[in-house]
């Protein structure tokens, strides 16, 4: 198997920082954080520039271009509902260090984001949701069924289309959590890829508990053939938990030194 | 589904410390390693009196009073070759907080520690090896059948066998590990309790590696199934991610202090 990816989500126009970076094509700002997701172990970058209605063409491909020229052709998932500037990114991404990522498509309103994939030769996060939450695995496998029909018939490797089944809160759905782990194992008995923001788990919960939430989670869900995840490369706790859940899973070999790798 | 069951592994005459406490009956040091595990976490309290071939059933004894009696009756795993201590302490044991565990059969030399179980109404760990480590799944399966077939016969309830599967070292079995896992999840489908030395597939590893690597490995086997593991519940990682793992299982309402209960 191959080695757990994991994709850095502290790009993000949410932030402040980030925010203001972009709107003045501040380089140094978007590089640090870069950096330090990088050293932390991230393997793709996750680029979120919001909606970006009015300038995000130029933007992205600002982005694409700075991340890519200042560390070596990293690959990136390009993050905004304005299909134009993933686009645009995809039109100056260099695909050296791996494809692109479309994030994301899902079977309801965004479910054109396949197609701009499958023509662009690009990955995809397809979201098993459509309009709001699924309600049960039923509705979740459907979802997934319809977007990978709908990539393959466009000519999409299979393995192209990562199924994310949208990780919910524990604080109010408690109850659900073991059946998005039971959709991360049906996804992988069909031979796909899978990923999801899986820190959704514990928001709303004291700072200092969320990365053992986390590191649980990731390590149950790898269990059940996580095969990415959109995560902070700088939570320690949760890095050492993939690397460690790498070698269990005999994706990675073992050395003493693993954990520095 | 029930809470995980920790079993706690620190009163073990491998020791210096208990060794020479358990020969001169001197209870300090057994009460405070016990102290340490229960405000740790520990469901079990494991006593490994060794092979005791002399006074064994007199130590037993001594032992499964001195911390029932300072303990609210804590329930406890009587670990050692001598059936007769087995038996011995058995016989001065409250079952008030939980029935004892045997510690431990095997398909092999040690079958009849079944029968000794059975005979007592306890729980037995029913190793799945029989000379040597088993060869692969079929063969611990086997055993397992083996030894669930002779609890039955006996008039055992199915869930006081627990099935240990071996956790298996990583550091020249690293190719064996997914294995185990999947003998766990066999065993859950099977409506079977199980449980296991979890540190052992990190033996040899650096220090400051072992709670992380043995994290992992729990929150994986969790989901599998795995009901109990013998354990230091004095890892704080280790027994974070177990009730963490508990709360992703819906078998522990979530709350915002659910590490310090």
């Amino acid at each position: 198997m191959a080695k757990f990816v994991t994709i850095g989500e502290r790009i993000h126009c949410i932030s402040p920082v980030i925010r203001k970076a972009m709107a003045e094509r501040d380089p140094e700002p978007i590089l640090k954080r870069a950096k330090e997701q990088l050293d932390a172990g991230a393997t793709y970058l996750d680029v979120n520039i919001g909606p970006a209605e009015s300038d995000g063409e130029d933007l992205m491909k600002w982005a694409v271009q700075l991340l890519q020229s200042n560390f070596d052709n990293v690959p990136l998932a390009l993050d905004t509902a304005n299909k134009k500037a993933i686009e645009a990114g995809i039109s100056v991404y260099n695909r050296a260090k791996g494809k692109p990522i479309v994030n994301s498509a899902d079977a309801g309103g965004r479910i054109e984001n396949i197609d701009l994939a499958a023509a662009n030769d690009a990955i995809v996060i397809a979201l098993c949701s459509a309009e709001g939450i699924a309600a049960d695995n039923d509705e979740r496998m459907m979802h997934c069924q319809n977007m990978l029909e709908r990539g393959l018939m466009l000519g999409m490797e299979p393995t192209d289309l990562w199924f994310d089944p949208l990780f919910l809160v524990v604080k109010g759905m408690q109850d659900k959590q073991l059946e998005v782990l039971e959709a991360i194992k049906m996804f992988s008995d069909m031979g796909l890829n899978s990923t999801g923001g899986l820190s959704n788990n514990s928001n709303g919960m004291p700072k200092h508990i969320r990365p053992i939430m986390d590191s649980a989670l990731v390590a149950m869900a790898m269990m059940q053939g996580l095969t990415s995840a959109i995560v902070n490369p700088c939570d320690l706790r949760l890095m050492e938990t993939i690397k460690s859940c790498d070698i269990f899973k005999n994706n990675t070999l073992y050395a003493d030194s693993y954990l520095e790798i």
